[in-house]
């Protein structure tokens, strides 16, 4: 699997990705509706650095990382990441997440933030636990999920 | 004390408000050199809902309403307050944040989130906790303080 910055030509194959999730409403806090625009200038914003994952020439995967806060809180790295649709189990993501480790450990981030990890996303927070990442607080109902209605949303943390 | 909407014609005035707050780096995740415009920008946005807080033609404070996420965690509201330099311990954020409750419970939003409480404003952790907010995250080290170092922030949350 190759890892490498998002180009201007793999915005297509980044939406694809991103339509399934966003669609699906289950993971993400974004709009079921959301446009292919308003996707794409979300995730490749100016201040993301975005990659993408390739296995051959598919891409299977895509995550950003930008600093989570501004200021005195601009040393802690923020990430998002998704698999593409059919993908799932292949180790993706877990290459995904330590890539970006170690990318946000050479900008000199000292700590990395998920804001808002859906409690009924099982598989992601064993994940995300796997790599380092605790559990720092918990979003009471934080999150209106389509089938299971309002969940909890989990804070999950790690330094660098 | 009469607390509206933001108009136009405020922008100055809240612009002062900010100033000393986000010059002096301890509460608020910005950057201390922010600029005028860029504070404004930020403070007064599109998808924020700006009030400020008078005392006679003395705009006192300012506040902003908006929903803390998109989509399925649209129903959870995030607020920012901030209280003229000089004014504090006049009960000015109190009222604030008892008009954003009732703002937020008027807009639909079920729950009231804070991101980012820096551990150390222990004057603004007590007046939430006044107002039947409760900690439910600890961020370690998440703020840069410029005297204190490194301090945790807290993630405060409320239901509606």
């Amino acid at each position: 699997m190759l890892i490498r910055p998002a180009l201007p030509e793999d915005r297509t194959a980044v939406w694809q990705i991103l339509a399934p999730v966003i669609g699906a409403g289950e993971t993400y806090a974004l709009p079921r509706d959301m446009s292919e625009e308003a996707a794409l200038a979300y995730w490749i914003a100016p201040q993301h650095e975005t990659y993408v994952a390739l296995i051959g020439d598919d891409v299977v995967g895509t995550y950003y990382l930008r600093a989570n806060q501004q200021g005195g809180g601009a040393h802690v790295a923020n990430c998002g990441y998704v698999t593409a649709d059919g993908h799932a189990g292949r180790g993706i993501a877990r290459a995904m997440c330590k890539h970006s480790l170690a990318r946000a450990r050479e900008r000199g981030f000292q700590a990395m933030q998920f804001n808002f990890v859906v409690a009924t996303n099982a598989r992601a927070i064993r994940l995300w636990q796997s790599l380092g990442f605790n559990v720092v607080g918990r979003l009471p109902g934080a999150f209106e999920h389509p089938r299971e209605g309002l969940v909890d949303a989990l804070v999950m943390f790690r330094t660098l």
